[in-house]
C-alpha cells in the first residue's frame, strides 16, 4: 500500500518547527526561516526556486528523496497560508484573488494537494498539474482521498507542526525524515510535543553537515 | 571569572533528558539509560567505570572535555539520587547509611559537589577528595559557594533537567554541550522546555557518529 511519508521537516535544537507570529513576511514565523537554510542551499532547493546550482551531498540526497515516488500531498491550513478563519482575499494582497498558497501560479507539487481546513472551498487547479483540494472531513478523510489520487505512488505529508503531530498520534505516518538545524528559537510551534513520538523509533541519524538528519519509522509492536 | 559549564547532557530526539519513573533500577527513568550509551562507549566512560579501553574520536573528545579545568560541581537533588522529601535511609537499601549518591564510596568528582535541596543535611566527605555539600539557599547561593570552592577553575553544572533549566533561565550558564541521541522517549523530563533556551545560541553542531553534539553559548546581547 502507498506509504505516508514526511520529508525535510526541520526543527530547532529546542524542538520548534516554526517561530511565533506566522505572516506573509514570515511564512515560518519570526526566526523560523533560518531552519530551512540547509535545504535552500541544495541542488533541489535551487531547482524548486527555479534556479540552477546548489550543493550535492548528504543534504541534497535527503532533500531530493522527498520528491521521489510521490503521487499526492496532504498539508495543513497553516502550511498552505497565513490566513485563519473563513477563506477570503487577504487585506494585504494586491490581487482580488483568494489566497492560493505560497508558491505562485505554478506550484512545485505537480500532483493533487489536499489541504485540511475547517472551512469548505471549491478546488483550485493551478498551472503545471497541481490542484488544491480543500478537505473538511479530517485527517482520515484526507488520507483516503490522497490514496485514491496517488494510485500506486506514496503520499507526502506536509506541515504545519500540528498537522504532522495529528497524523503521528494516529499512527498513520510510515516514515518521517526530521532535520535538526543549529538554531534555537525559544518559542514557537513544537513538533514532537508530549507523547507525539510514542510508537516510533529512530532508524538512522546522520549529521556530517550543518544539520542532523533523523529518520523515524513506526516501532515494532 | 570561572565559567559555569554543562557537559555531556544527552536528550532524545524528542527532547527528553530522562524517561519517566526514576528509581534505583532506572536512574535516568525508564528508557533513559539508552541516552548515555554513547558516553559509556568512550575511553572516558570506561575510565569513569574503572575499566580500561573505550573508543577514541569525536565522542571521546567531548566526553573528556567535561573533566578538564573543573574545580567544583553543582547538581540538583534529582541527579544525586532517587529519594524525594526529607533525607532518610532508603527502604530498599541494605545499608543503614543515608543515601550518598549513585557513585559508591569513591565518587568520580574529586572536588566539592554542591547538591541543591530543600532539605538541610550535614556535608559528607567521601574517599578520593569528593565532599557533598547540601545547599538549601537556591541556585545563586549554590553558585556562590561553588565559585568560592573552585578558585580559578570552572564549575560544572549537572542535572536533572529542572536544575539545568533553572540556571539557563537565569542566564547563568556560560557553555552548554548538549548531545542528541538516536532515541525517542515519548515522555519524561524535557530539558529545553518553553523559552528555556531564549538568550542562547548554537555555536557548533557536529554529528559524525551515532549522536549529534550541540554546543550552546549565551547569545550576543
Amino acid at each position: 500500500m502507498a506509504r505516508l511519508r514526511v520529508h525535510n521537516v526541520t526543527v530547532s535544537v529546542d524542538g520548534f518547527m516554526a517561530g511565533p507570529d506566522q505572516s506573509l513576511d514570515h511564512p515560518l514565523g519570526v526566526g523560523g526561516g533560518r531552519l530551512h537554510e540547509w535545504v535552500l542551499a541544495t541542488r533541489t532547493g535551487y531547482r524548486l526556486m527555479g534556479l540552477d546550482g546548489g550543493s550535492d551531498g548528504v543534504d541534497e540526497d535527503y532533500a531530493a528523496q522527498g520528491e521521489v515516488g510521490i503521487g499526492a500531498t496532504i498539508m495543513g491550513r497553516n502550511m498552505f497560508g497565513p490566513i485563519r478563519g473563513p477563506w477570503r482575499t487577504p487585506s494585504w494582497s494586491d490581487s482580488d484573488q483568494p489566497w492560493n498558497g505560497w508558491w505562485g501560479a505554478e506550484p512545485p507539487f505537480h500532483h493533487p494537494v489536499f489541504v485540511l481546513t475547517h472551512h469548505p472551498r471549491p478546488s483550485v487547479t493551478m498551472a503545471g498539474g497541481t490542484t488544491f483540494y480543500f478537505v473538511t472531513g479530517g485527517i482520515h478523510d484526507a488520507l483516503d482521498q490522497a490514496r485514491a489520487a496517488a494510485g500506486d505512488l506514496d503520499i507526502r505529508l506536509g506541515g504545519g507542526a500540528s498537522n504532522i503531530a495529528e497524523y503521528l498520534r494516529a499512527g498513520l505516518v510510515d516514515y518521517l525524515h526530521l532535520v535538526i538545524a543549529p538554531v534555537l528559537l525559544g518559542t514557537g510551534e513544537r513538533l514532537l510535543d508530549g507523547d507525539v513520538a510514542a510508537g516510533y523509533t529512530v532508524s538512522r541519524m546522520v549529521g556530517p553537515t550543518d544539520v542532523t538528519h533523523v529518520e523515524m519509522v513506526r516501532a515494532a509492536a
